[in-house]
């Protein structure tokens, strides 16, 4: 196959003192709110605390085009999780997308 | 196979205003120094634009162990890479690990 890009969306947060959502539920909330969107691959988790991290929660979700990721973006079940979970409770939001070389939802790992 | 999990080094970094190094070098570069290192799969590149990014270059790297993220990420390329290029140029930085389902490092798609 040839370089198969995809748009990879990443959204880092760094919660408020005192404000820590239970990332499990978090990333299942989120994780049910991909599955009805064209997301290719998604995954959701706290940070394993190995060293230094800056952030405290990531997402990671995979799309085979830019209308993809912006539609998920848009989901109304997404919109309003983000605002009226993540938001309130993050301090700080690093999110951006790069172009991916390959989606993690492949499986033959 | 039951759920694989890998260790998914995400590193976000938001440029200083006139500090713009080049994406294409930099990730090139961060490549071929994670190519010395157990990395099982290693991406890099700039923001893709869609919306409004709040960084500007991202690093997703899938280690199989948390002892390889720790090889990688104290490797002395590595480190010199950070100390030297990196950090100057970056007025933020984004990092951590979370456990992550399957690496980009498969070739079935």
């Amino acid at each position: 196959m040839g370089e198969t890009r995809f748009v990879r969306h990443i959204a880092l947060f760094r919660w408020k003192e005192g404000a820590r959502p239970d990332p499990d539920k978090v990333a299942r909330e989120l994780a049910a709110i991909a599955e009805g969107t064209n997301a290719l691959h998604f995954e959701a988790g706290p940070a394993l605390g190995l060293g230094h991290p800056t952030y405290d929660f990531a997402v990671v979700a995979d799309f085979a085009t830019a209308e993809d990721y912006l539609a998920y973006r848009e989901e109304p079940n997404h919109r309003s999780y983000v605002n009226d979970v993540l938001r309130p409770a993050a301090a700080d939001v690093a999110a951006m997308q790069i172009a991916s070389q390959v989606s993690g939802d492949s499986r033959d790992v």
